[in-house]
């Protein structure tokens, strides 16, 4: 048996520098007709200079495929010539409060007073997607944001937000309360829980920000996947960091599961049964939700298991030593 | 300045075998006059020979010190013969649900059909120390399993039963509720929360069962312990491993904290004033509570900042790198 999915989309990516992203690029590039490429490196990508630079890193990388890199640029508070000046050349921005996950030093601090950028933001028909975190207790996080979505879902109603990577039943919910909200959600949250990391052994491989939460929220995760929820797209956070800076005292966040996405997604919908979801949940509600026109390309996948090696490189894949059932098909 | 503490104990100990405890019994045994020592061992410590062995096991590592340790037996469903003959020979009989925690494996999977084990050790006044979680969602674990400590309470309400690492402020409350329930608190969990686990970086050397909870729960076990809580006891319930156990794909529970243990406390109950209540969280307590006559020892400590080192052989401390104020005078 053979699957064909029409123009497969990761639309929340990390794909490093250098090294690091010639290592980990080729896997989206082989799975994916297009990704939307994070902008947190270090310092981030804040202007077009470097934005057309990393672009072009990229494309070195997966030059043997036709991969669109969606590129997104750091939020700041810019103003309305520079974001004049940016429209048509990037996908979207992407904010970060400040701190609250891997290199998003420099993010937002002040909530409100980036309203002016997000005015601006609106009127250009530019997409604003948040790491949605507070910085309170670790669980409370993605819920103690919500209303900050909701104060701008308000105020901006032309604005496209994008929750990303929502790990909670309550963002769920908000996402059916306003129409320019939306979400993405990773492939490991909808397969984890705190459990998975913390309730028996500790797996550093499986630590994530947002981490993952209780049953009742990747319940509610993959019940909204399986189901086609027309607002919510697949974006994987994959997010590779060496394995020195995973099994140490102080362990990165980040889950890469690059090398896995498409034969897991199509076994977890094939499992429930949900298969004919998967090609808006990988592509059709992105391609919507931003008028999207990706590359024709039908990327395949034939029944053929394979085990998850070990390491990548010196990087652990997610479900490392598992058997998947699926393959993809290299062109 | 010199701080004099008489008879300190610590009642909830691990101190592994072998090497292991050859190289962290001294720590416990220069601050300690006695600790309660668990006895999850592979295989488990569940009989009179094995534990008489253990015994000299450890009293051969620490014979330079006064050091009485309060030898623990695994819980199984013994029969009234059997308790007959323990009693008298050990301090107690410590319940692990199965699978729980570190080598629980064999420990107690229906909980009840141990009630005729219960009674007896009722009758004998042998008091059940238990690890009260279970096998739910690992922030739930302890306060599900709050119910059965309810039961036995109320079934045998003069068998001495203690909860022990208490993690939440709904477990404090339990403890006011009935006679025959005690409890005992660790270290860490006065100082520590999830977010200290897990909430940046991850740290596997602050992993352990129960996991730390939320601020609200640290803050209450504080304030109990700080205020002289009659039924809670100190107990480190320091749990060494290995470096390549901790800094792991998968990282064994538990924290090293026997080198720090006097330091910390007494500088955590000066900050807050309280220096004068902890004669009887870390001594008074537990002996009028067991009825416990410890060899006369005082363990004096001067303020002479410290270090703690990044590891102690092959085990990384609690507070590595910290510098205390306190230090333990050897005698």
């Amino acid at each position: 048996m053979t699957i064909s999915l029409f123009a497969p989309l990761d639309m929340h990516l990390h794909l490093r520098e250098g090294a690091m992203l010639r290592l980990v690029a080729p896997f989206s590039a082989a799975q994916f007709t297009g990704a939307v490429i994070m902008p947190n490196l270090v310092p981030p990508v804040d202007n077009l200079d470097r934005l057309a630079a990393y672009e072009a890193e990229i494309r070195s990388a997966v030059a043997s495929y036709p991969f669109m890199p969606l590129m997104t640029l750091f939020f700041r508070a810019y103003d309305a010539a520079t974001l004049h000046a940016l429209r048509g050349r990037i996908f979207a921005i992407k904010l970060y409060p400040e701190g609250v996950t891997t290199n998003s030093t420099g993010g937002v601090s002040d909530l409100e007073a980036i309203e002016p950028t997000l005015a601006v933001m609106e009127e250009l028909g530019i997409p604003l997607l948040v790491h949605g975190e507070s910085h309170g207790f670790v669980l409370d996080r993605e819920t103690e944001f919500l209303p900050v979505y909701e104060r701008w879902a308000q105020t901006f109603p032309r604005l496209r937000i994008v929750m990303e990577h929502i790990t909670t039943a309550a963002a769920l919910e908000l996402l059916d309360r306003y129409p320019n909200l939306f979400a993405t959600v990773t492939l490991h949250h909808l397969l984890i829980t705190l459990d998975d990391v913390a309730g028996g052994l500790l797996q550093p491989h499986l630590f994530c920000k947002p981490i993952a939460k209780r049953p009742s929220d990747r319940d509610a995760l993959l019940a909204a996947a399986l189901s086609g929820h027309p607002k919510l797209m697949f974006g994987s956070d994959s997010a590779p960091h060496p394995i020195e800076r995973k099994e140490a005292a102080f362990c990165a966040a980040g889950i890469f599961s690059a090398p896995v996405l498409l034969p897991m997604l199509v076994e977890l919908f094939e499992r429930h049964h949900a298969l004919d979801r998967l090609p808006d949940f990988v592509s059709g509600n992105a391609c919507r939700i931003h008028g999207l026109k990706p590359p024709q390309r039908e990327v395949r996948l034939v029944e053929d298991p394979w085990t998850v090696p070990p390491r990548y490189g010196d990087v652990v894949p997610f479900a490392a030593g598992q058997t998947l059932r699926w393959r993809v098909l290299t062109d």
